[in-house]
């Protein structure tokens, strides 16, 4: 078979931030074609939601690269020597939800951010959220992750004035398996202007942050 | 046509409580013939999700009755005289919810309770609710009404050891219209030992509530 | 009955924006006393979805408000004097979206913003899109709206850098019906850093876009 | 990585009884180092829907633990040594229910409280629950789990006075795979005064059957 | 336009009864000639769910007819004379299912056998079924129509030998809004060998029980 | 508010033929304006479910017009005079499908063909297809129109070698009803090669039966 | 753990045959604990869907037992030795429903009929079915059996005047994974009179057919 | 067991193509029957997703066959030898739909097509597809494979004047998992005239792209 891939290397000149890769449904095959034609470009290039066995196959051929097991993001190159700090904060309900933190905060820091991670603040026991208040107004972008009823957002919504971006896990069982029950509380939240993005999408959310950030205007 | 009801007046005996009839699908000499029947048994009845043409034919038909446009409930008779207090909380997350809040407090009212209403104390302005924690702590069952993404209860939740018996109401607009995602919400709560009814259904609520009241043991 | 409203009116502290009211299914009397309410905070006030009926209602109590019939929003008050220019793009795929425009730039509006509209761009004549690129650019944030398909903030996305916010239109008919085809367009684009808000909402998307305007970081 | 959990120790204060933990979609070394915090405020624990694996680990590290693997709960300590009989009646269907049964059983436990088990009493053989009759209205509260059609949550709500609590088990195939058949039957149930936790959440319907029965008023 | 209808007259030869012709989607013009064509080839015809309306106006242009406005049957023609008698039963839940009970009877006693009807006996008060045991066994074929849980036909088929079809009804709010949880519930019956038709499909049991009836074998 | 159109009147250069505007959810006056934008550029204009009352309005403003209330399509202008014949056969499973059929033939017709109708020959009688054979063959394309169970494509497409478009209408209740049963059932043929297009997409059929009929290959 | 099954050894002197056992999500020793229940009642046992390990270890206890790996299925004892021919016909779309066949067949077996098998016939190909019709006449019950579209059904219930019971196979992928779209199209067939199981449940259609066969009436 | 298939030779002289196989569901005995029948009939035969497991052992039985483990499509005999070319473009959103890609090149092989691959083309990076529009422009038939929110379909339908037959892919997670969303957004698509089949039915649309080359009229 022919190359069969079709690198978008314009799309950094477009909107200030390269292509990424999405990994699950990709052969090893097809994966290390891409990452040699990123090289040739140039580019670092970061490759989410990639499983285990793939990405041991790709570390063997790519020395110089990083996996992180959890969120299953990989890595082909060096991640950026000194990031910036304080600019997203990462709030999520639970510690069920680490692979996401994960994902958000590997794929900011492929773009040069730190972000600050405030984790298992989840509403049913709200004084936790309350005592961060102060610390979480000084980032310019918030990222809140919650799975089961995704309740979360809506307390933060109304205590923060920043951009709100909420990502819905799927951690769950029952109605709650597979995070609509989270996307769909997340996307009716009576709290003004939560903006969302896919269940377990974290890498999504950390481009939309990339986004707000970025804005030059 | 013949009868074609059939009441089933031993209820009581064997639950503490009688038959409530549901008026939405029946037509109103079916409704009638049933009001009827409660009547030479010696019994009020009371009818949920009464339309407000079906019910003004009855109210010309039974003088003494009582309904309430908000939450079409209809009640053949006299409402109990001197109700008992401070036994149910009603919460309510918005005011849209008022239907559900009347069906509720007219169930309770019918067996002889008088609720209390906290009503627009939603997460997304979470200090309307801590302001009247040590209030509410004070009654014996809490029932929540919410629509949208229904996270009211799970913040409830985690600050009262009542029992808690959430609503979903049908208030909302795209994926949340219908009540869906406030129930799948509620069924999710992270919450611990939250117990959920059908979307729209206070006065399933209140009967929960009166079966914990009632409760000798 | 009671009052049985709560505003929160300490969220402009907290968020930098007032409560905006839900007007789908409150009826008049509510809505009458909550404006009186924000009236005696000395705030104006805007309510989304309101039923014609209801508005006219309204605008005979209050004569000093504004009722705009395609999208159903209504305020009471004045909207300020001197707008903004220049900060939000509103793209639109069809002609059919024209209730969400308008309620979106509405809601900039009673904020201080006017909005600035693409409308019928839709991608299955893209050139109409490409025509425009360099002066969408100019814009901090574009919020893209679409029925039935939702395949406009796929091209959108790939072609800018700014935050976008998309809303799903229930413009359709079959699958599209009621519009959960274009929310999960919208949240499963191909495109970086897409966010989505709710079905209908645009009023939700133009807060969103008031929380990264008033980015003060 | 830093400590990514934050125990809500306060909980037991304000409701009565402390966190529990979720176990399915923790990774060992989160468990492990929850036990340990739990441990340091001198709390047992109990962990809910733990994987086979995970948990022979975490028993391996903390010997004095107890793993069901039928209901895949775990708890690191010691359950209290004199439970109180006579308080809840768990009724089952059929005996494929047996998982929830015990989350049931193993939650009461350990809050001090021994559950009476009346199981496959299911209604196709409507009999086998005509006979217990007399037995089961001595306890205060009724757990009814079922699969399938969840039909005996309708039968047993017609039969009993005591608050009871419906859990729809993920027992089925075809269009009652999962749960929802179950779910919706309960939620709809004709019996007045039913209410319903989420689909296998055994370890809800006991919390709120503490819920009640601590209830001091 | 030209004649848009094909009329099957040879079906009876094949099945041993004839074409029915459903109402709701048709135009009065079609089923007009559509009942003439019937005629021409001397038959009644039977026609369902047809609006009020619709068959006001074809009662006037076909005076020997029949209408039932609760089920809205019509008939275009004389029922038989002598209808055949304890053949089928018909058991319902509630009163709310008048309109399906109407529809089996009437499409029973077009092909000439008279039902006799249960109403009203919901497992919620079981003992209204059990005391009619004896008498429904006396039937060939046993229709059980139900709304919202849609629990009874559970019931039925642990007590009794007879072929059973059950009817969903379209009758509930909230998850059973539409019947989709009665027919789930039905579906997925522990109880043995219970056959199931579409929502609000009550001539289509009717047929059904024909079939088994017409059974010469 | 200003023109919010935006024609894309290059379309026919690129494809062949001209927009076609949705009408459903457009007000009278912006379908009045694209109306006369047509007219600026020289075309006729065809307009699909567009509800009656707007349509009397249009026929008022432009007295050179048509109008079909069965299948609520409008078209501005004049038919073709001498349109083809013989080259799209349009198959219908029953008589109420009657409004599919129609938005079919007069999209055909607007772009110069006529096609040919086979109604209600459904696959409960089979030979009603069987008989047809024949006179079928001869069409260069064939499009299915079926509600309910949307059986009848899957017969055809194994009795036929032409391209086989396959229309699912919203014609049915219970599980069929909007449609969802027939579109699926259609999508999971098991005959060879059927293509499907929206539920209740008439117009769109009859596009792609241009687009195969247009092919100069 | 004590014993926690109850087996209605009453079924049969209440329907003329006795309870059949689900055995996918029973654990092997509870199923051996109910087969020398029986036993010790003198009764042979019918276990459906259990998985091939549960079986062996079955098997190794009950060595005169009977299991068919394709449907799953486990009976403990002997069939009968001369069962009844000419009941019941089994036809099936495809040849991918096998496992559904078998399951259908040994029921059948286990109750003393021997069905007969029609494969193949999906109506793609009608011609297959229609050079049956003369010998299917013959029985007295017919069940169909079709994953995908489930179309058989609809041409077979207009052919033939014997009950007809649908069993929807969840074979097919896309929009008819699951079972779903099959399911559907039966409960939706424009035949009249067809009846519908479950998915998958190829007993439950067995079971259907003994009800009919036994009717003594 | 005896012969459980029944091959519909006829089809071909019926359609111009014979019968493909689906060989998910079937085990290996089965499919080897069925390859041996083909053979006694002098056909080569094409059997789709099927299994590696599977498909090797079939291999080895016959060593004249083709498998391609990225499709799991299986061929037993050999391709034609000299392939038609310039009829068919098949077009990608990216690289993960390779398996799709593959099942229509081989299906269309199989039959004497050669298609061409334009592949990951996807409209976030627009530009890729336009560039290509002259060249895509000289195919007879367009056939567009996406997952994820499925948009290229719209843009290329708005370029092309060709039949376009869109396929959806099971590519995705969260709301795009399994493929309905790509699905639902072909289906709606305001692109005029697309055609749509099952989710990763790529010989599906193979065969509806043979139907029309095979056109003669």
């Amino acid at each position: 078979l022919s190359k069969n891939f079709n690198i978008d290397h314009k799309r950094k000149e477009r909107t200030g931030f390269q292509e990424i890769v999405f990994g699950a449904s990709k052969y090893v095959e097809q994966i290390s074609a891409i990452i040699n034609d990123f090289k040739e470009n140039n580019h670092h290039v970061l490759i989410t939601k990639i499983q285990n066995k793939k990405a041991k196959k790709l570390q063997q051929e790519f020395p110089e690269s990083f996996y992180d097991e959890i969120s299953q993001i990989y890595m082909a190159g060096k991640f950026p020597s000194n990031p910036v700090n304080g600019e997203v904060a990462i709030l999520t309900a639970g510690t069920s939800d680490q692979y996401l933190v994960n994902e958000v905060y590997y794929t900011l820091l492929f773009f040069g951010r730190e972000a600050k991670r405030f984790q298992d603040i989840g509403v049913a026991g709200v004084h936790r959220l309350l005592e961060k208040v102060d610390e979480i107004k000084s980032y310019k972008v918030i990222i809140v992750i919650a799975g089961f009823e995704g309740a979360l957002p809506t307390v933060v919504g109304g205590l923060f004035p920043q951009p709100i971006i909420a990502v819905p896990a799927s951690v769950g069982y029952g109605v709650s398996k597979g995070g609509k029950a989270a996307l769909n509380s997340m996307l009716s939240s009576c709290a003004n202007g939560i903006t969302v993005v896919n269940i377990d999408n974290g890498y999504g959310a950390a481009m939309a942050a990339i986004r707000i950030i970025n804005n030059k205007h």
